[in-house]
């Protein structure tokens, strides 16, 4: 039986651009005896911003006295800073409507131990998934949403996700809009997946957009879900191609495929912390 | 020396479907004692259209005498048709300006016998690429553009390409806007090359919009030019994937590879007859 | 509730080429009373073979009739005939080991109602994918195989298949070579997904190939099972970028997605009868 | 007008894997003065090699001490060492038989100053391509080349290369194989173009054997030319889909657009100095 590999650790970085960052960063790690695996590092020389991701092992297995002086010393450099260790999996809670192909695609993924982080909990305005939920042994809290309850609704999902200390909410198909409120209030991220090549056919029924329009690619983009519904800094996009012969119908079922790995993708990404997000982008260390 | 194979026919028809359209079709090809080499139909059943491309040899190599009947035949089922003969080389002109990535992509084409029709006239409005096209034996007419003189200019181009019996006008990355009432007065097809994946950052400077909103794909789109300025019907897209290393100085470079293949592809599907306009949209028989 | 459509049928027509065979296909249906919903054909000019994949509605929604009166028409012009009513539901196997995301994929597609035809029988020479299959509503029969006991095995496999009628069975990453004796005694057709951009790494362990060659892209191929393994008659093929920066781990979990999707694929194009086998290759009338 | 940016320092290393190797080199740069402004570094844990690409501003913008004196630190860690200035502008010869797509696309791409590096000359084993060469300011240099003078030819290209300070020979659709003879005698790098997806179709006429095995999508590689003839590290591989209606002609003819992109790609990643060869494999730091 394989031992369990020593923790490491993760670390973003991002601030103002200054000569020999790099070396500071990669200096401070060897002097506390750890030792780098991977480093990756990107300017933004327009906006002079420094961006990196640097993972290492610490010196003893000692994750939580490195993550700690790592934020310190981030601090000293003027960088913000997330460390993450690969000792601790992401809670993931998975809001759902009635559609379950990106629900089943990411359920499967974690239990073939595809998808690093754990599904701990199915939230669904709709209760057509919970037999699904329970069959991978989560549990579902239904909490249905009309247009007057939005309010009571979204403290309802909070306080469900404060209860299993969520961390990452993703968006699998779920068919309402969360408020402003709801995203200021929920500590974690929102990962949403947009069934359409953003920023083309924003808002509704995008695959009739594109069936109108006649485009001859049609797509899917995940992104971060902020106040302004479809404009989030996007994680992940990709396209199939269509042509004439392909219904609306056509479309939805092809598109289905796309949203489930391209949110799978970003999911993915987002839980071996690869992403940082700056302004309305994201720079992805993959 | 090979024999140069006998003329065919292509059709395109479109009208309201009905019952026993491709058996007519076919029957009254057969009749006629021509044989056919591919026929490719479409529905859309949504719209209640018919829409086919049938190519076929007639008898006794008599392509004229079929291409009127036909066109009757046609117009008695109710049908729009154009018919075009395989011994007909479509004369197509090329609009630049000062790059000449799409130009060179072109004219290498035709020189290497890739493309059918035939390159007859460059129109420039600056005088940039006056040598090279003189390079690949093309006429080069310059003719100025500036927004008090449009109305002359485009006068003077329309003379041009009358002079020159132009079917097709190819705009290779040419960057001014053509009035409806150009694209009204020239009697045959504008084929523009759009560098972005349409209808995402339709206007200027699409590149830098693509960077300012981080997406992970850039496009580039090949449309028929109407009057609506970014948005005829669309003909060919294509995508590449792009991260956040690149900056804008890279997207226009790696843009200009999907402009040339998309848009030598829409000019390829256009001069083999495969591309059939309704509404807003195409059909590409391909 | 929708109506039913009425039934169409599908014929897929291959032989010696010569004039007039489209229009008296197109002839003889429409003298029947027929619609012809699409025609799609194809001539390999090279070897004088011409291909039809043609579909429509008989009169009076009498599809056993047209069926065989349209395979004798067909023999009468010298073609090998398959004629397929969309009323029959193909009955389909799939025969499993341990893996399980090819047999998660198809099986939730037809849950979806997202695939034609039906699963009737999941066979594993592994006991593992059982609960899932029964998860499904599907029979699992547990067939052992060891070196010795290949001839007893298939016999049993050929009875089951027998048994439940099955005219299909896909290979969803089983891992086993099925004899040519299978092969001829199965009265129907067999898809197998092989994990490799075939004919590049036939044999096993592909990816393990592709990692040592160090290939920048990884591929997968869906085919006919044939006597020569591997080198059956490819229905679909797709590849992903990859970088030195994948391990032999990662190129397999990547690859799965790939396996999904292309087999899939050429389940669903066997199943609307859009396949067409002719010497070592496939028509397929997407 | 712009001021020339001063000059910077690539450094290529690789070697046995040890802890510290980030931070030592970081150090090391940073103690002299130096920026790092790009660096990325790869690990292959199971042959235990460190690979590492590392970019930086010298102090004072002395390129040549740093040079050297990285070569000697490089040593002193037991790694292979390559250092590159960018004010150093690589010397590549085209070598050409009588297909002028990939010539055309790369002298085009440097004449608009896409690509680094400078295109000093052109050997062909026929003269169709002179004047074309001339035409972009290129010496052109004719070395017929038969089975018996094989030898002969190949000095005689060596000579030229030498005479022309050749460091990178990019055989640009040329169709003869080098011998091991000239291989090793190049003190440079020769990059090959393959028509097909390799390793499947190496050898002749790839698309021929493609056609005939029915594939789906055919591919082009660019590699390093290596005494195993198609054997070579791979840099570079792109694909594109066909089908049953493509032609041969139609696939040579597409696969013209592969063969110039996946080739131009891989000169770039080659002249930028992000290519490391060990083994049969590169690692690309793109």
């Amino acid at each position: 039986m394989p031992l369990t590999p020593p923790p490491t650790l993760v670390a973003l970085l991002h601030g103002p651009d200054q000569p020999g960052l790099v070396a500071r960063v990669a200096g401070w790690i060897f002097e506390r005896g750890g030792n780098i695996l991977h480093a990756d590092q990107h300017r933004d020389t327009e906006a002079g911003i420094f961006f990196q991701r640097v993972e290492w092992e610490p010196a003893n297995g000692d994750a939580s006295a490195d993550t700690a002086a790592f934020h310190e010393f981030g601090r000293s450099l003027g960088m913000n800073v997330r460390v993450a260790s690969s000792a601790h999996r992401t809670r993931v809670a998975l809001f759902v409507s009635k559609a379950d192909h990106c629900f089943h695609d990411l359920c499967l993924r974690w239990r073939a131990g595809d998808l690093p982080g754990e599904a701990v909990l199915v939230v669904g305005n709709h209760p057509d998934l919970a037999p699904m939920a329970q069959g991978y042994g989560l549990p579902f809290v239904q909490v249905p949403v009309t247009a007057d309850t939005t309010a009571a609704a979204e403290a309802r999902q909070l306080a469900v996700l404060r209860e299993h200390r969520v961390e990452l909410v993703v968006l699998a198909r779920y068919m309402r809009v969360l408020s402003n409120d709801f995203l200021e209030r929920h500590p974690g991220h929102v990962i949403n997946i947009h069934h359409s090549f953003l920023p083309a056919f924003a808002g509704g029924r995008p695959y009739h957009q594109a069936y109108s329009r006649g485009v001859k690619l049609i797509g899917a983009t995940a992104h971060y879900a902020t106040r302004d519904l479809d404009e989030g800094p996007i994680i992940q996009q990709d396209v199939r191609r269509v042509t004439h012969r392909h219904s609306v119908e056509d479309l939805i079922r092809m598109g289905r495929d796309l949203e489930k790995t391209v949110l799978a993708q970003a999911v993915r990404w987002h839980l071996e912390n690869r992403v940082l997000v700056y302004g309305n982008k994201t720079v992805v260390f993959d």
